[in-house]
């Protein structure tokens, strides 16, 4: 890092607006070609076989499907069983001749598991390593911190992070053993940027994939495989109904009015996302406003549209914290009345009441 | 969110440059004034109980002295008993008569030995809950995340989150029943908010615990607990130079010239930044360029100065991510060499070397 901060004590003023103003005009020409996609590469992955988790359902349903389409050998791990075997079957439908189709019933959240169903995956291919690994497994079940039991905390840590990360460890180990130029795909979430009120058993495990991100897509450079990470905001899906169901009130008022898109449309913006070269993907406006506020040293995705966002972010995001703030303390007096209600406090008539 | 994008359509250019320039003359008055110390208020801890987890070495051992001198009752709890009598026994030339110190050992990685240390610690204090938490146990072991074994990463996890969180959990839950107005302390990194390679068994577990403090900063706001969060550079320890030992050669090289400091000196940043009211508390320059760049929609520190950190960061930072790159890129003809002698990939001679 000194060499760092002596960079910057070496910097002249002249030559460094100079060099700004050279950087900003190529900077803005490539953006021009990028949204043109004149630089943008179809994700080509024909023969080649993609594992996916979570591939039963919501996004990793739609990724399965679309790749699948463009001639990939697919395996999708999940659960259960029953809607492995109909997700099987309708990628069938969709299938070339020579496409292999596999579906594998783990839990993802045991080591064990994770490498075994990898090591089941690749027998029908010779023993070859998956070229592509996409990481949708996971669901939030969000509620307040102190409502949460342990166990709850410790499996929402295990549904978010360790679902990914073995099969990541795993695949990663393999793939380097065998020196395949594979590429792998973590899927964290708008709440992987930031989080609020309600995400205490979700938002840790979701900012622990982009560290793990962060720390892989140099790690693995010399070993030839890419990484990408993908931070979605809400999708429309079974998993979504579910946390709908017993979302704290708070959190439903702070996600007022978001989008909720459909699982094709997901899986859409992550291939795009792919194809132009991205390591952090988003597929809606407000959380590209996040990631340039959050991203630390990741590279930028189009440094020019960034610098516009980044501009917009530095106006607009403060003044959303500053109304999630509002919402918080507005609805602080029907928290209190409520764990009064429940018995929550230890002892009611003795304790003040907090000003 | 839907809120925040209207409220940007309906902002009006010459309004916005007004409310600007008045916002940027206000925030330059306040940071003066900040800097001066004058809305400085001098942390009170003069009969509060501060709990202090890893307080027996380190950080939470520096931290412990100083509080005690301060007036404070003080627990530590690390699992090493010899070195808790030793500590608690400093501890104890620097008290006064009515201060009551504590050690407890016990692992923390465990939420029954967490809930069951804080349990122990209130009896002395008629079984009220302490109203500072300082969350300071932890360690790092970097390596390779194709050399660790699936258990060395679970154990990365919870020597950094789990190891704080359940903690976290517990004291949340008896502040809030016993209408305590306390106040919790992360700790988490440098390497909480950008990780390079070398940290996949500690990166994640710290961006969770920023996470986690993220969530609750808002979400305990009604029950009058305030949430702070430590990300200090590397810390002159028993525990750094373990980690000296076992680090990769690559995460040596990007770390060259790295201040390390003394605990004193760490400790006493983190309580000049409760003192001024930080949620996001750093002690070296370095760590606030890169808070800036990720910090997402946590609030500012002093906003006047954190808008020249960013522009400082957006330059500084993406030069500094090169150099990674090239010293990773440097590297990696070695690594593989060293991978192809121990014997780790699958079919030397078959297989492609990778270009």
């Amino acid at each position: 890092m000194s060499v760092f901060v002596s960079t910057l004590q070496r910097l002249q003023p002249g030559r460094a607006v100079a060099a700004f103003i050279a950087l900003a005009s190529l900077a803005a020409t490539h953006a021009f070609f990028v949204e043109m996609g004149i630089f943008r590469k179809s994700l080509d992955v024909k023969g080649k076989h993609c594992y996916i988790t979570g591939g039963s359902s919501g996004l990793g349903h739609a990724l399965a499907l679309e790749l699948v389409k463009r001639g990939a050998h697919v395996t999708i791990i999940a659960r259960g069983q029953a809607r492995l075997d109909a997700v099987k079957a309708e990628l069938e439908t969709h299938k070339g001749p020579s496409q292999i189709i596999q579906a594998i019933s783990a839990d993802l959240t045991s080591p064990t598991s994770s490498s075994d169903a990898l090591e089941q995956a690749v027998k029908a291919h010779g023993g070859k390593c998956p070229e592509h690994i996409y990481l949708c497994a996971g669901h939030s079940l969000p509620q307040f911190f102190i409502d949460a039991s342990p166990e709850e905390l410790k499996s929402g840590l295990d549904e978010t992070y360790w679902v990914s990360a073995y099969t990541a460890h795993a695949a990663t180990k393999m793939m380097v053993s065998q020196r395949v130029h594979g590429k792998i795909v973590f899927v964290s979430s708008f709440v992987g940027y930031i989080s609020f009120p309600g995400y205490s058993p979700y938002a840790p495990g979701k900012y622990a994939l982009r560290a793990l991100a962060d720390t892989l897509r140099t790690e693995l450079v010399p070993h030839n495989i890419s990484v990408h990470i993908f931070m979605p905001a809400s999708i429309r899906s079974e998993g979504w109904e579910n946390e709908e169901l017993r979302k704290p009130r708070i959190t439903k008022q702070i996600e007022e009015g978001d989008e909720v898109l459909p699982a094709g449309d997901v899986a859409e913006s992550l291939i795009i996302g792919i194809e132009k070269g991205y390591y952090q993907i988003t597929n809606v406006l407000v959380t590209d406003l996040m990631r340039v506020l959050s991203k630390g040293n990741a590279p930028y995705n189009n440094i020019f549209m960034d610098m516009i966002y980044l501009i917009i972010a530095l106006v607009g995001v403060p003044i959303w914290s500053k109304y999630v703030d509002y919402l918080v303390k507005k609805d602080a007096p029907e928290v209190r009345k409520e764990l009064k209600e429940r018995g929550f406090y230890a002892d009611p008539a003795a304790a003040s009441t907090p000003k």
